[in-house]
């Protein structure tokens, strides 16, 4: 499995994902505004994956404390919190990780920790997170795995996998391990444009573990669903509403509907990280907007007149009356009926 | 307006629409062959204009008859014919081009004409299948434009303009047309992958007339639905069924999709040449699947992981059941109710 994020003596290294598959290089972060930067700029994306990114950048800033006073130490900290919490609005994970990390520094901080142990214990606590992510990984692969039918041709957006977190991915955790019980017959992946995060990333993954892939233009969906027998249609999610409204990459929203008009279970795979009791209703969540050059340009190529205007929302949110249901670590929760739904998958409630 | 397509001392210039709008160059066509392959290749494309570009590979041909015999003048003639019907499956303007321009030469043949009448003949009947579609598009213009409310935000798919036809073009003459009316606000173009015809010729075209344009990615649809107040969806087909079903460029069926779950009228445009009373229903339309390098790359460019697979339907069908009216050169008919469809339009039946 490929290092997309390790911590070497005071200094994170992060795998430029907007190269892969072509090159595999590293930026080497040593503060908090570094690790700011990498997921601003998406050198590194996925919910889980810049929640741990986060956790990271608070214990670079950490390790970087000297001298000075636990009021300084502090002062410090929280500005490096906020820092990485305004990276990228839309991911809770972010917010979740920056909230654990200056919580456990406050305790350290209040318990008169000098900057040396302060420090160890953070980077601690980033590497708990890290593996936490792993293990809930690993739990919802099987809870989602158990949903699915056998020979199961299923249909997927964006990049869900090892690149989004920090284990086997959460959509894509769940056809790894499918396909490990011999589940899979098929996956369908949506190249997820502007960032072809599913041509470039997603393909290459599936690639890695020889699963049956086939690659598609976003706009191919609906006819792949109405012309080949999709039985699943997994995404992941970059906040989920108390109320099981989902905020995913821009293009989730209408695969739902278009999976709710063919009848094809749609399922939303999401750690409790990134779920988000405080937004109550998808409508609450801030829906990033990025610039227009991301659009009017594929890998730096214009692809459009000069002058042209476009928009750039990088996500959109779906509404749980299109979800069948949400798989998180802690279980699998059914939110909407659909007809063509397993008549065996067993449900339990998270809420 | 630019020129797309001109006949020239026995030989046609083609615009070569896969540079737009980063380079315009002309390929020069001396036979039937050569226009055969730039259909197929796709250097020019939308259904009306690959009408007129066979018309022209036709009379190209009759064009190069020399001595012998009005048998093998009708023999060479036929297998020209067979080349360009051969070119692309799914438009079936191309079909009923080949098919006028061979009853004509068949009139000709019976009434004795020589080679050079023959060559005349022909080259006066392409020219008229031209002038025709520049007269087809202005009416479907103007019947379309009635249908639009005043200060009407719209969304379109692909490109039909000007350069895929002879005229102001299909769904985006209609555009044209209300926007001369001073209705249009805003259009919504769709970049329509793999080809890119939304980003590259699309806007394109509506940069040259003013009308104010945002372009999104395919994936990007249903969130402006959602979020923008859009007026109606109109597209081209390639090939609308004797059942009102119709074949256009991949993206289109689920865009239909999208438009109904929001509520948004859903028009088709086509002229009475994309209408196809030998074909019943939109399954029995032969849907081109073109090559996976051209998902795997853009403009060159690979974008998946060597030797990853890929699907390229290139054209969808939709239902009946999801458009709202068909508009055609002789007027429009409604097809399927919309709850938001403007109570003042007139429509009146075709069929």
């Amino acid at each position: 499995m490929i290092k997309h994020i390790y911590w070497k003596s005071g200094t994170v290294y992060v795998l430029d994902q907007r190269r892969l598959p072509a090159q595999v290089r590293y930026a080497s972060c040593r503060d908090s505004r570094a690790i700011a930067d990498a997921i601003a700029s998406m050198l590194l994306r996925g919910a889980p994956l810049i929640g741990c990114a986060a956790a990271y950048g608070y214990a670079l800033e950490a390790h970087r404390l000297k001298g000075a006073s636990a009021a300084a130490w502090r002062k410090r900290l929280e500005s490096a919190g906020a820092l990485l919490r305004r990276a990228r609005p839309t991911a809770v994970n972010l917010m979740h990780a920056v909230d654990r990390m200056s919580r456990r520094a406050e305790e350290l901080l209040a318990s008169g920790a000098g900057a040396r142990s302060l420090a160890a214990a953070l980077k601690k606590e980033a590497d708990l997170m890290f593996q936490e992510d792993i293990e809930a990984n690993g739990r919802m692969a099987r809870f989602g795995a158990d949903l699915l039918p056998p020979d199961a041709t299923v249909m997927t957006i964006c990049n869900t996998g090892t690149l989004a977190t920090c284990g086997v991915g959460t959509a894509l955790g769940v056809i790894r391990e499918a396909f490990r019980r011999g589940k899979i017959r098929r996956v369908y992946a949506l190249e997820t444009r502007p960032y072809l995060q599913g041509s470039r990333l997603t393909m290459w993954e599936l690639a890695q573990d020889k699963i049956p892939a086939t690659l598609i233009t976003d706009n191919m969906a609906a006819h792949i669903m109405k012309t080949e027998k999709i039985d699943a249609v997994l995404t992941g999610a970059d906040r989920v509403a108390a109320n099981g409204d989902a905020a995913n990459k821009i293009g989730t929203y209408g695969l739902a509907v278009l999976a709710s008009y063919h009848e094809i279970p749609f399922y939303v795979v999401a750690p409790m990280t990134t779920h988000d009791p405080d937004t109550p209703r998808g409508e609450d969540i801030v829906i990033e907007e990025r610039g227009a050059e991301e659009v009017l340009k594929i890998q730096g190529l214009p692809i459009a007149p000069r002058g042209a205007q476009a928009r750039h929302p990088s996500f959109d949110v779906t509404p749980r009356s299109l979800i069948t249901a949400i798989v998180s670590d802690k279980g699998v929760e059914a939110i909407s009926a659909c007809n063509r739904a397993s008549p065996q998958t067993k449900l339990t409630a998270l809420r």
